[in-house]
């Protein structure tokens, strides 16, 4: 990780920076490149022209690479990789926080990332962190924690530390191992500064710790670093083995990505779309759910099909299908997202499912009634015809119940599926809305068509 | 905050506890109660009756309490306030964090609120805090940090650290501040240990900080910790004087809120709407904007009755009526929700627009042409009438392309003016989808009636 502070970038500097990174002057182009911190320095790399990215990527050496390397999104990363010295990778990744690396040694070719590793200094560390699944505790961990034993002094450990000389990260990380690695406890730097210097680490420490196993999904450790307010959660195998930390700045953003995952989702948009993606991936990429959505959009327009003698006989009809459809749809779609959400922050459990299908249903019937007797008048009024009214206020009634109660089934039948309760769920409602609405509407309609035309 | 590490909780212990508390045998109530982590004893006094809950509170002590109070979430936490013994209302805040004191105390009646405040012995720390809004950095932070003074030496900032024994949280936070309190810079206490003991705080202490004012939005906040990875973001007024901290939890409860309220507002819901809402609260919530949605819901009816003789000489039209108003409708939530997204998590700046929007109008044509064509002749093969084909594929071809103009365009000029884009941003777009493509679809249709009937 970077230094803990460094100072904001006002924009000009980098509009200078650009200027300099094409005249003679590199020394000042350096100097400047070296006063704006790293996320600046992310953004202007991704601004940059080719010929400007590697008079900057000559510029740093390889820390200052390592740290644009970590504020760089996973696209620029590995343009970057693939625009840097193929030599210097290996160093630029030892001099990495170990979660990082593995991520980019991860994304190289299979034979690329053997010689990369061959040259690496950390390839120890790294290794045994390869080959767990981005996605859960042993993707995201990392070996940067601080190994004490718990038969050492506070003093002692202070000294060690002292020694050491741990990276930022790390000195937040205290973990007292046995002789098997085994873990027994955690100290903080705090506890460890203001005990008595003769106390020993294991009467110091916190014995009852919250720990995660190495395939444990990220989402499911995001839960639990914010539910016990942790900063950092050891990954532990099943011989009570300590493989690694995950700290609390790495939830963060799993946190921020797994809510854009849901809302994405929930549009039918893959987990991976971007603003920044080329457009030829954007289209590739959102076409598929399109022609889902169309398959869909023509089981309604089937519907329609079927009645499409009532609408000839009665093509006021046609007017009120929009209103049905779409108020059914948002009834739902309410519905839905609120309880996508709820079980995405783990504020809906199984055992709450009941009390939450109860409430939807309630509010779904008051909302039906309120909406079917409002939209019900108003068609009355407009086209001067009860029998219309009574029409369009029945389907409507039913189909906002209906919406209600599928907005809180689909996300919970998924869930028990284990499914992301996410996957798509504004597109099955819709579907069944669409459909049921104008099936109400138009069915109830040519059951009455000799009162109605 | 709480201790850093404890253990979880089998259901099976809550569920013995839950029983406990209504047994004569209080002590061992007390025992289990005792060894369950406050984030459990949270859940459980959510799912508790009121009896046992009243014995649950006489059984924790002013600690207990505090803690439990950090666990709950708003409502519960007004309940177990308004539960509590009034007199030891004080005590407990005392024994709390300051920022999470000064929410409780926000949320208390004026005259309580007072009341209250005289009682605390910590109300000289509170008092300036409460002045601050819950959403801006002045809400958020906390006094809850060592101050050092530059002129210190490492080994004297150690030895002061020992006596004055912190907090677990605040111990991280080490400050430099001058006699004025303004602040000098920053010192970490991996930093502490490591540096000879003779040095000098100012020698030591990194001086360049990412600070923010008082009145800063929490999502800019959140932005900026994650931005340039911070733990920690000084809040520091015009003068340069600190006036709190904010911590990285806090804020990564501010990042799931805040995509929480994106998604809500998307779906025409209100920000604080939840799960766990009285479902009488939940109703007069969601009305509204359904009401608002029905008035949208009519502007589409309103276009269809304008072509209804159009209908009445080809009712085959209403057949691709959801298809044409449903696929334009899908094709810009994808946008917008790309878009809302992409401003929320500062992946498009200002200096973005013309580069989204350019993207999203070239998707927008290349969806309209592919899907206007495959439309277009399934309407044609299906309906055995080429002029219907064609109508249908024109319609949906512009539907689409002006639904990804307006998927961009709406978040940006929300946003424009100082609006949060997600605000109904999908009410907004699907009105346009459902007016403009029954529009495209009726209106072509009028103009090619004699061909089409």
């Amino acid at each position: 990780m970077a230094k803990e502070q460094e100072a904001p970038t006002v924009p000009t500097v980098e509009g200078q920076l650009e200027n300099l990174l094409t005249s003679d002057d590199l020394s000042l182009a350096l100097s400047r490149l070296d006063s704006i911190h790293p996320a600046d320095q992310a953004d202007l790399f991704t601004r940059l022209d080719q010929p400007r990215r590697s008079t900057m990527l000559s510029l740093l050496s390889g820390d200052g690479l390592a740290r644009l390397l970590e504020y760089l999104d996973d696209e620029k990363r590995i343009q970057l990789i693939d625009e840097m010295p193929r030599a210097s990778l290996a160093r630029v990744l030892d001099r990495m926080e170990n979660d990082e690396a593995v991520d980019i040694v991860q994304s190289l070719p299979a034979s690329e990332a053997a010689r990369v590793l061959s040259d690496m200094t950390t390839a120890v560390e790294i290794t045994p962190l390869l080959s767990h699944a981005e996605e859960s505790a042993g993707g995201l961990m990392t070996r940067g924690y601080v190994a004490l034993h718990p038969e050492m002094t506070a003093e002692q450990a202070m000294t060690y530390l002292r020694l050491r000389k741990p990276f930022t990260e790390e000195g937040y990380y205290l973990y007292v191992l046995d002789e098997e690695d085994k873990i027994k406890g955690v100290v903080n730097l705090r506890e460890l500064i203001v005990s008595a210097p003769r106390r020993h680490i294991k009467e110091v420490m916190t014995k009852d710790l919250i720990t995660v196993l190495p395939g444990t999904d990220q989402e499911e450790c995001a839960r639990l670093l914010q539910r016990y307010k942790l900063k950092s959660l050891p990954v532990v195998d099943e011989k009570g083995i300590l493989n690694g930390i995950i700290t609390g700045d790495d939830l963060m953003e799993v946190a921020r990505e797994e809510a854009t995952e849901d809302m994405y989702r929930m549009a039918g948009l893959p987990a991976d779309e971007s603003v920044s993606a080329p457009w030829t991936v954007s289209v590739r990429r959102r076409f598929p759910w399109l022609l889902i959505n169309l398959v869909t959009a023509f089981a309604a327009a089937g519907i329609v099909s079927a009645f499409e003698g009532t609408i000839e006989r009665a093509a006021a009809l046609a007017i009120f299908m929009p209103v049905v459809a779409g108020q059914g749809g948002n009834a739902g779609i309410q519905t839905i997202t609120i309880v996508v959400r709820g079980i995405a922050v783990g504020e809906i459990q199984l055992r709450d499912v009941r009390y939450v299908l109860a409430k939807e249903i309630g509010i779904g019937v008051l909302k039906g009634i309120g909406f079917g007797i409002l939209v019900g008048i108003i068609a009355w009024a407009w086209q001067d015809n009860w029998v219309l009214g009574l029409v369009v206020g029945v389907a409507l009634l039913l189909n906002i119940l209906i919406a209600g109660m599928l907005g809180a089934l689909i996300p919970v039948a998924l869930r028990a599926l284990k499914l992301d309760p996410a996957i798509a769920s504004g597109i099955f409602l819709t579907t069944f809305t669409d459909v049921l609405g104008l099936l109400f509407l138009l069915g109830i309609a040519s059951l009455l068509i000799t009162q109605l035309a």
